[in-house]
């Protein structure tokens, strides 16, 4: 493997010291960027697009290529793991992921098939292993899952879902049967992610993006527990060097004391969370990613580089910080604005450094 | 005016002793009642039904016919302060309200018309008096709005939408246009609310249903200090009584010791803030409403016993809390599970107080 010639992101996520603030965005590899629309043309569906390596690899450059980024994140979709426990993923267009089977019952559980990566997910894997190659160094590559309740809510639901009602309605009334689920979820999940690091995965994140509509008692049993299995499975050293892993809640600023406790390296935080607080609050136990409104990009450049200097003063001097969004970008945003953001991270954390 | 026989809420809101904990439902005049659907057959449209008081009546009082509440709420739109602020509103069937015309220029925030509850909004004065007169001192009766943030993201987006990224745009590149439709949107809110106090009207209620969307500095500036200017200004005693207010900010447990500053009496709380840990973090400033996730009455009764047993011993002993779910009740909820909830607040509550 090449040698890392950027490695602020897991500097930054390792606390050590930076000479400027590293910056990737959620979703950077999407639909906001023209190139991407002309290779998802070419694979003719979304799930195409993930399921072709050569082309998967593609857009995971892409953003990369045009901007000044401090990581590529591989281009796949949260749900390939429930795919391949057997559920038949499949999009419709301008209404999200579907699933053509759910899991309502004790039965459906122990229907889940085992998904072993090197076989049911080898296209994920084989993208990383190209986009490693086609990096070459230059910045790391992050691996990603969906968290186990995530993928649980869509696996119950059949797809996305405005109340989430039906797996609710299941952890209020048949707790058993989510938790049997969750258990099968944790050991595919790291079992997904572990394959990641040994293809060439540098740094891992967990997206759970439903963890904020839990009340606190289920958040604790159905989100934050399986979060912290899943850490405690992974490999965290390959390569001579610590692979670390992000934990990112969606709605999540009044757990941020809970999940540092997980044993993750760092928090992703949403745009709603105070980031000066956040750090007063989880000490130096974790870094923080985080935490610009994808609304924000929106904005003027001169006004984006003013909320840039704003988190970067929220979060002040020393290491331990990885600007980014609060959740993915919108597709609507201007490419042009992303530059405007990724330059004025850089030039206007130098200060906080060294 | 009657004498008001059970003033549970009245004395909970101003955290005086209680025999059992008052109880009532975000939305329990609503869709989930078979009688709301007859009545709204009636009208034709539920706008119709806003505007017509004997119909508005009918459906304010159908709750406390049916389950044993210690509230009622007068049953109205959030969005009727913009409507009478011009902006013609209408909704269309599964897709939620809109707005003929929309805000977003200066220009369009001076072409609004300053509304004059007594004339532009008679139809929800009238619905009060009825109401009070209906109610005949059975349970006091509650007026609302929706808070100057929350009409603002509507009225600037002409509707709901996904990410409300217009009024966001707005906000980071054009603060001072936002600014000025929120100061009429102050005058217009502290205008309606007390009409409704001297309508009949013996509590308040400031819904910020987008409050928990914005980032910590837009939420203090566009969401926060509206609402604290709002309730600066409400009457505050009428018919002998004080009038309390309660303030209800979606998605926001990062920010119960601010919303406590805003000089309101209670605060209402989403289900994924944690009952007790809201009591010591408010202290004796404000009472709380909440906080059953409205999802966990799809279970089965004998399991919403158990949650509500819950969440009362989360407030613990003493007065100050209102049992009330933690967002309105969806429309396919059982009307018996309701039932069993309110039973188990009342019989489950008495051995905290006195």
């Amino acid at each position: 493997m090449s040698e890392l010639r950027n490695d602020r992101l897991l500097r930054a996520l390792a606390r050590e010291p930076v000479d400027a603030t590293p910056i990737w965005i959620m979703r950077q590899a999407g639909r906001y960027l023209p190139e991407y629309g002309a290779t998802r043309e070419r694979a003719g569906s979304f799930l195409e697009l993930c399921r072709t390596p050569e082309l998967a690899c593609e857009v995971t450059l892409q953003p990369v290529e045009r901007f000044d980024l401090d990581a590529a994140i591989v281009f796949s979709d949260i749900l390939t793991v429930p795919d391949a426990m057997g559920l038949g993923l499949y999009f419709v267009e301008g209404e999200g992921p579907r699933f053509e089977r759910t899991v309502r019952t004790e039965a459906d559980v122990e229907a889940l098939r085992e998904p072993e990566p090197e076989r049911d997910l080898a296209y994920v894997l084989e993208t990383i292993r190209l986009a490693r190659a086609g990096l070459a160094g230059r910045v790391p590559l992050i691996g990603f899952s969906g968290s186990p309740w995530t993928l649980a809510a869509y696996m119950v639901e059949g797809g996305g879902s405005q109340h989430f009602a039906r797996v609710k309605a299941m952890a209020y009334d048949r707790p058993r049967v989510l938790e049997a689920l969750l258990e099968r979820l944790v050991a595919a999940v790291t079992a997904y992610l572990n394959a990641q690091v040994r293809a060439g995965a540098q740094a891992l994140m967990l997206f759970d993006t439903w963890g904020g509509i839990l009340d606190p008692r289920l958040f604790r049993t159905l989100s934050l527990e399986p979060i912290r299995r899943v850490v405690a499975g992974l490999v965290r050293e390959h390569e001579g060097r610590r692979v670390p892993v992000i934990v990112f809640v969606k709605g999540a600023g009044q757990w941020l004391e809970a999940l540092a406790e997980t044993g993750c390296d760092a928090l992703g935080l949403d745009w709603t969370v105070d980031l000066a607080a956040a750090r007063r609050r989880v000490g130096d136990r974790v870094a923080l990613q985080g935490n610009l409104d994808p609304c924000a990009l929106y904005a003027a450049p001169e006004r984006i580089r003013e909320e840039a200097a704003r988190l970067l003063e929220a979060y002040g001097h020393g290491s331990g910080h990885v600007f980014n969004l609060g959740h993915g970008i919108h597709p609507d945003t201007e490419p042009g604005h992303v530059a405007a953001l990724v330059e004025a991270v850089h030039a206007l954390s130098r200060r906080y450094h060294g």
